[in-house]
């Protein structure tokens, strides 16, 4: 025992060797030897962890009990109607990739990526996203055109914060629209499908920000940002949501060493929000209008809100220059929707706990997306390109807040369907009551059982739901027809 | 080039090192040291094996398209609607488990668990089956009674055959059922929602095979063999589906080490096959009757079959002793269905290739499971066990099934669900499309798109569709309300 405790003391402190080379930014090969050191020290322990076990789930990730899959089941149904409205077909995709499929498609989030253990064979990842396994599906099956929804778990190394609904396995619900079309027809439907989806879900107000690849490139590049520094640049822009304007700046300054004019004048720009006529300003703006890039991106942000117009939904979107979005795959417009308040969520807390919830209520962007005409050609052998849009509802910040207006309800959340109880006093019956449950079954009734004082049914709301019948059934019984309760 | 062709070259031949000194069951150190040298040559290839891009899915994996997902949505479904006739809740768990938390509850099968890199923190692996993390759920939660489904993808690193529905990455549908009952209530129940499904689905005949561990385990100890060997000697039991009892008892004798007097004896046992009868005469078997376990195990055969006769599902269940199942955590009742005849799919087969189906539909078991007492007590810090019985739905090759018969049908399968096309011959009207189109969205009805030719409905079955209406704008529909169509 002495030997295990000493063993499980040098893992201790050789993980904090590790990690301080680590934030140290130390040589990968310095790292390596380390983390190699630790792994020999983890061996070591073999079989005798056992003793150790400790009964959780992964960190990061959760267990959904028969309640939280209740809301779920309905937070998913409001949303695969919205998709099938829209006429989207779905697709699957296996859990799992070759590493290689997702090499250099998430810039500085790779690093976040799941590898699975080489136990021989090919070097496999866990999904990150749906889009880029989206994107491989395309190419592999030289698919052109297709709307497609698809709803399933991906997987990240993240920093967790569960009470703000960020887990390491979360679901993510897409729909995309591959294909050639008119101009910001395609684009428009996804911000529609945004619309539709949050306003049916009712958690309150939110707006929608939408902006271009290539205005944000064009930006940098009328503002003197050298090319070669767009993408970090554009990361360090992304972090406006989370960081003051000043620590931005100081990260663009300092660690990405860009000029202190140059940051200043994209400043100005990224304190911009509007609408079409923000758009049409900035065509005429002397600097922006000598960027091609950005004349494009303005004009399609342009015909985008005309679209948005025509689809009554120019109320929750604005055009704003501070949204950059992470990944690096986008090439046109991007988006993002926030919650601007969470009224029902605050309000619930409030009631349950008296307090201030505001804190507890920042759940951050809820669905966002952009248009990646260049994913599908870095898959096809010829590099044949599939134009493609789409968006992505982030749907565990929305469970988190469900789960908490039904918290605050004093409705129960059902778990089972049960439409009628089959009961009988004692353990006597017995078996009457299993012919009579069979006959129910068979007539399609969905049946919960008292059995000698144990109620197989755990729903939790049996007793108190007025459409439930209870059955007691006696020797009169025997024989009887359930036909006229298949009416249920 | 040449270097990276050399390496690869290495790699392969290394690659064929590793898996002889495998098959020969080498010591550990000795394949150790050679799957390290295989690493090394992988990590050399680094990035350069870019080039080498394949666009495929992992070994043992594959897509879902459109189609195929409207197949298996319709069996989800149809199983689904069962698992909530009988009163049932669902849960979800994460993908992976705590590596300790899979360790020790599959024997020889272990090998076969993917296992995540250990990239710093808490060493995970991908879930097995439902069922290990269904105790783990339990134990954590203290719950001891629930009837509960799930419904999710297990990974095995077996070897695939996705021709007759094998993959590494598959769906189980698992329902089962958590708490103290009267004996065999809840395991006839399990077989009963068998009996359902496999009707619904309208697959062809099926059998339901079914015996006990505790019948098994006396049945060893009876013939004689040692403690320590049961385990072993029933996974050689269990690959009698197929491999011949003359191949099952060399490896009992030669491999195992089973005298050939105790494999006769077996050999005698697991040959017999009938219902309730064969329970009683069992249980009069001079030999069988010496087993206190056998008895417990032949009298819970007889109840089984009382309350299967109330069910009216005996015509499909057979007590046969030469099931025996390969896992390590069941305890008493254990079934298995197999399909009989594969009717529907050999009459399309042949209808297709001319040719006689008959290798091609050997599916196999499709549905499986028993009573597991134990293993909820192994995650519990007490040891307090939960008795459980339980289900799983072998859905893949059910998939494999209604493919083809989907494939051998002149029906086309819908992949959407659209109602009305909206279309105009030319790119003009484009306004008053789009606001046909979201007017009909706010109606809740599914609209498909022809926009200058190209049909955003990939569905393949629009034109052909009776139920399915036009329209086609033109400048008096401006206006038009969609409210008299919100009954479709």
């Amino acid at each position: 025992m002495e030997d295990k405790a000493q063993i499980q003391e040098a893992i201790k402190s050789q993980g904090e060797v590790v990690r301080k080379l680590k934030s140290e930014k130390a040589s990968k090969e310095q790292i390596d030897e380390e983390v190699a050191k630790l792994l020999e020290l983890k061996a070591q322990l073999g079989d005798d962890g056992k003793t150790q076990f400790v009964l959780k789930t992964p960190k990061g990730t959760r267990d959904y009990n028969p309640k939280q899959m209740a809301i779920r089941e309905k937070v998913f149904n409001t949303i695969i109607r919205c998709f099938k409205r829209h006429g989207a077909e779905t697709i699957d995709t296996p859990v799992f990739e070759l590493k290689e499929t997702l090499t250099g498609k998430y810039g500085e989030d790779s690093k976040l990526i799941y590898d699975l253990k080489d136990q021989g064979g090919e070097l496999l990842s866990l999904r990150y996203d749906l889009t880029v396994p989206f994107a491989r599906y395309l190419a592999m099956n030289k698919i052109t055109n297709i709307k497609r929804y698809h709803i399933a778990k991906v997987y990240r190394r993240d920093n967790p914060a569960m009470t703000r609904g960020r887990y390491r396995e979360f679901y993510q619900c897409d729909f995309d629209i591959a294909g050639q079309y008119d101009a910001m027809i395609p684009d428009a439907e996804c911000l529609k499908i945004v619309h539709e989806i949050l306003n049916e879900l009712d958690l309150g107000d939110f707006r929608i920000k939408v902006n271009d690849r290539r205005i944000l490139d064009g930006m940098f590049a009328v503002c003197g940002v050298p090319d070669d520094k767009f993408r970090t640049i554009c990361s360090t822009v992304d972090k406006l949501d989370k960081m003051s304007w000043e620590d931005v700046k100081k990260e663009m300054v300092n660690e990405k060493g860009l000029s202190e004019e140059a940051a200043d004048q994209i400043g100005e720009y990224v304190s911009m929000q509007g609408g079409m006529d923000l758009a049409e300003r900035l065509l005429q703006d002397h600097k922006m209008s000598q960027s091609k890039q950005a004349c494009a991106g303005l004009s399609d942000i342009k015909l985008l809100f005309k679209y948005l117009q025509l689809f009554h939904v120019t109320d929750k979107v604005v055009f704003d220059l501070s949204l950059a979005r992470g990944l690096d795959y986008y090439t046109g417009v991007i988006y993002e929707a926030v919650l601007t308040q969470a009224s029902a969520v605050s309000a619930a807390n409030e009631a349950q706990n008296g307090a201030n919830a505001e804190e507890s209520v920042s759940v951050g962007s809820v669905a966002g997306g952009g248009r990646y005409d260049g994913l599908v050609g870095m898959f096809d052998p010829k590099g044949r390109r599939v134009p493609c849009v789409g968006v992505s509802i982030g749907i565990e910040r929305i469970f988190s807040i469900m789960e908490q207006k039904a918290e605050a309800s004093p409705e129960k959340v059902r778990t089972t369907e049960v439409q009628i109880m089959v009961a009988s006093a004692q353990k006597n019956l017995l078996e009457e009551r299993l012919q009579l449950i069979s006959e129910l079954w068979n007539a399609g009734i969905k049946v919960g059982v008292w059995q000698g004082g144990v109620r197989t049914d755990q729903g939790g709301d049996t007793v108190n739901n007025p459409t439930l019948r209870v059955w007691v059934p006696c020797v009169s019984t025997r024989g009887s027809s359930v036909a006229a309760l298949s009416g249920l």
